[in-house]
């Protein structure tokens, strides 16, 4: 059994985490830190996991990293930098933060407003995207999870990129996202009474994650891309649906798409002309991505669906520790979604 | 036309009652406070009522409360006292926090925990019940507005104790309540991620409106009444529906509803054996009320439902508002609910 | 009082017309018509508009249209054109289905898949888009509602196509809608179980409510239009939510549609920058309209937010009835949005 | 490996024990019959499990039996009897409908309206309560899945009837659940637009698992024992929340019911003084249970949650086949709950 930390174990990606550990047969949680909430029994805070034997929530100090061999890190944006720099070497990481996705520091400064604490660390971290960082991924001290969104934007978009399919200047991601997204701090916009029956775009031309569609998809196109990008806010707990729009022919990037992913074990390419919803990969790792023909000649419509809880963060945390840990990247992920 | 003025105008209850102003064709709003808000427009704080032509919100000491008529005083709890006491002689009040709701100081003191600072004008307040304090209501300066969970308990159970149909002993009510009545305060506990999708019980056997049931249930038997009363919170903005469990003959009770009831314009008992639902009643001032027969001799269900916002709240306190300036009660409040 | 008749008083539409006519001043229901529920209580139907005093459901045969100034037809597609074609000539009509919208035969065959069966009426019939044919609709004998999703897109749209300020090649409408929109017929896909906690794109590329785009779009353009479109079904009961994606400059869009609406009653153009949400207009006959700039120099992102029951279809009917009958075409239909 | 089949999996239940089998390391399905959807892959009737190797549907009267150790029947009431009647001796059934829960052929008359077809097998059918029937099922051929209500009701109220802790007169049974306990069929009043937003009493003093709480509360009571029970409907997918009023006290009850359950591997009974919420337990075979003090002396207040699809029925009925073939009774139930 491997010995496993979570540092801010308090939040949603915290506990889905331990929720995937639950079920994982060859990792064991030995700490759970949550600054403010430190003495608390777990399932005080998240009651749905009081039926496991985990460690009290306890402060990062207090922590004793010796035969410890991987670290979750779900803090906050910022703090996580300073945190992750002071880990003793031994230990690998999957940071959850946004702190090391971006590997241009001027990018960082530009999305994240200031300048990084752990500028040697940066350069050294993997992007978290596991179906095109692997390699990378398995040999890492440090990988830096992608962001929600642009994991749900990417998977789709990169191997249309990569083969020349799309016209890198036209491309539109819509997205549909879930109010776990927004994490578990109490926000008056997050209320029930505030969100329920309805939906809004948010941060509109201006998302933090545009930094990440930047980076990968110039890297994928070998040439400057910037997106359209609008999220909107949904009734939902879970799930992000992207609707992109893009330049190209449909069936072509459908049979690129389901060659690419071909012997994925997590993304699943659904028949042409078929769109994937949010609530059929609900709870578990899978992403559902779909294309059609748009009315428009030379114009199709690419969706993908994931669970930003999961394959977004958490499970795509864990994917990446079972590389980082030399363990087979499924284990503990397969679970079929929950419906309804 | 009247003026008016909302004090603490930036709540749920404060813009239910803009709403229901909008549509009002004898009152106009002539201040709007909000403390910490002062200085914005109205329609930044609720863009749903952006259309209306408002005051701009203020601080309480800027109002000239000169020509105003009556203030409506959504403030929290405990503030509400002070300001009211200061408020000038010749303004009538409605009050929807919980300040004036009981009449014996001591109970004051032990659902709420405090001394009242306003001892005096507590023992003028009339409770806003309307339709057992009509006269009462229309003669007085200071109104208090029932707790919601109180107005959809005390609505079908009143009038079956007054006419000795139940066993005052044996009242046990149970209730679903909407996520509005807990304010826009941002709490943990009311985000969207932890209040949808499921239903639990609070404040169990220690809900402070026990304090109003106690109040006017013994008066209206003539002896010492204690019911049982669990709230429930559930995954719905608006609306209480009450399953109170008696024992009398069903018949019988909703005989005496249906007697008790026929000329009020905002109850409607339903046929014998019908049961309603929040949502045939949301967004507006009607109550719905139905009896129905338990399995076991002898024992009756009464359920009633109501918009806590609505009846529940604001538009009782219009209701009565509407008595205490000599107008028709109904001015404003006919509008029918909303459905789906 | 004008008498007015609704016929297909069962479904969600005639329920919304029913409650918008209980607070108009000046119409009256002289007839409800359900051939299936024929002979039920209104109230038993929609239990949520009890309180009102109104005929019981019958069939449309025994109405006497004597006297009867005015007619909405909430029929579905295809009986709506049989029912209308045999009414008699002295009432006025407004269609709430889709049976009058497109002006051109041939494109009534392509999207609805059939022979019109009153292709003389189809030719008199105004398009309801009040905003752009309010003098037609005031002449008109029969007018045509427009789809729900078609006039959430028209609104913010039509100014900058007229105006020439947009790219009419390049404009990407994708749109989240309620489920109400889908009727009260008791289906698989819209059951709560399957609907909530999620969202899903449907009619991809192919929605009729395309008809109704191509014939205003290419109207206003000069030139032929076709947009492209994709509608998601949303967990909310009611409301529409329109992103549309257009090249063209974003401050000038906004000048352009604040003017043109300037004095519109119903639509509100929020300031540039800001974004509409469906639950800032449920229950209400108010369309918000915002506009943001694009990351990408010269493209701009176009909100548009309606309630499908009413701004979209009921609401719409009877301020377009308004105008047929002489009235002010706001009668009855300023009530304020429901929120929370 | 086991080779199971699963008849009538195409509703909501048939799919929960589709979801549970992915993850059973010793059942494989090695059929899956659907009368009206027979020949479609499972993936286009439930596509959250399409990543699944299915074997596609088919009608009953095509599955090959030989090979096959156990039958999950998830088919109607009715239905259910005449079709388990006709299968092979050889395989062992776990009825997932109400036709073998009832031992009594007058009752199972008075609550399901007709003559039973199976009369010889109901007799030896083990009600499949398993904490309370754990050995006869182990050896049973035949095991009846308890009602979802039902269990929610029985499994903190027997062990207080057992120890003759409360009054078996005075229990009255307040419920709330989810939607999907209703089935996958078309109804309109399952429609979201109709359900969410509210909440309802449905099948007052009259809902048929009366017969389950009859028979079972009875038996442990060694005396009749009639309950109150009025169910509600609620805006949520899964789970049952039970609020049971009960006179006993209370702490001797938390005692007792601690006591009963210490052992049990899937049920939780919180502190003293703590209530379960339904999402705390959605999606997991868990069953939490509170207790707390009513304020008035002599009476409690018991509550217990479960997920209605899984520990009220596929997770039960998967549990009880694990004894049925000589399982660990945990096997492939061990996932934790999904929260948010």
């Amino acid at each position: 059994m491997k010995n496993i930390v979570i540092l801010g174990a308090s939040g949603y990606t915290g506990a889905e985490l331990v929720r995937l550990l639950a079920g994982h047969s060859q990792m064991q949680i030995s700490a759970l830190s949550a600054d403010r909430k430190a003495g608390m029994a777990y399932g005080d805070v998240f009651p749905h996991l009081r039926h496991l034997n985990l460690p009290t929530l306890c402060k990062i100090d207090e922590i004793n990293f010796e035969g410890v061999e991987l670290v979750f890190c779900a803090l906050p944006h910022a703090t996580s930098q300073r945190v992750i720099k002071a880990l003793p070497q031994h230990v690998k990481i999957v940071d959850l933060s946004a702190d090391f996705r971006l590997r241009d520091v001027a990018e960082y400064a530009k999305w994240y407003g200031g300048a990084h604490a752990a500028v040697e660390l940066q350069k050294t971290a993997v992007y978290g995207l596991t179906e095109y960082y692997r390699e990378e991924i398995r040999a890492a001290r440090l990988v830096a999870g992608t962001g929600c969104n642009a994991a749900t934007g990417l998977l789709p978009i990169l191997p249309l990129l990569e083969a020349g399919l799309i016209d890198p200047d036209e491309i539109i991601i819509d997205l549909l996202t879930g109010v776990s997204g927004a994490g578990r701090g109490a926000k008056e916009g997050m209320l029930h009474a505030e969100v329920s029956e309805g939906a809004h775009a948010y941060a509109i031309a201006s998302h933090r994650h545009l930094g990440e569609f930047d980076q990968e998809f110039s890297k994928a196109a070998g040439q400057a891309v910037k997106v359209s990008f609008t999220p909107h806010l949904l009734p939902q707990n879970r799930g992000i649906l992207a609707t992109i729009y893009v330049r190209g022919e449909a069936e072509a990037l459908h049979a690129a798409l389901a060659q690419k992913y071909a012997d994925e074990p997590f993304i699943y390419v659904l028949p042409f002309g078929q769109a994937p919803a949010t609530r059929h990969v609900r709870g578990s790792n899978y992403c559902h991505i779909g294309v059609t023909a748009d009315r428009k000649t030379g114009r199709a419509i690419v969706f993908s669906a994931l669970d930003n809880l999961t394959k977004g963060s958490s499970g795509q945390a864990l994917q990446n520790a079972n590389l980082m840990l030399g363990l087979d990247e499924r284990t503990g992920l397969e679970m079929a979604p929950l419906f309804p």
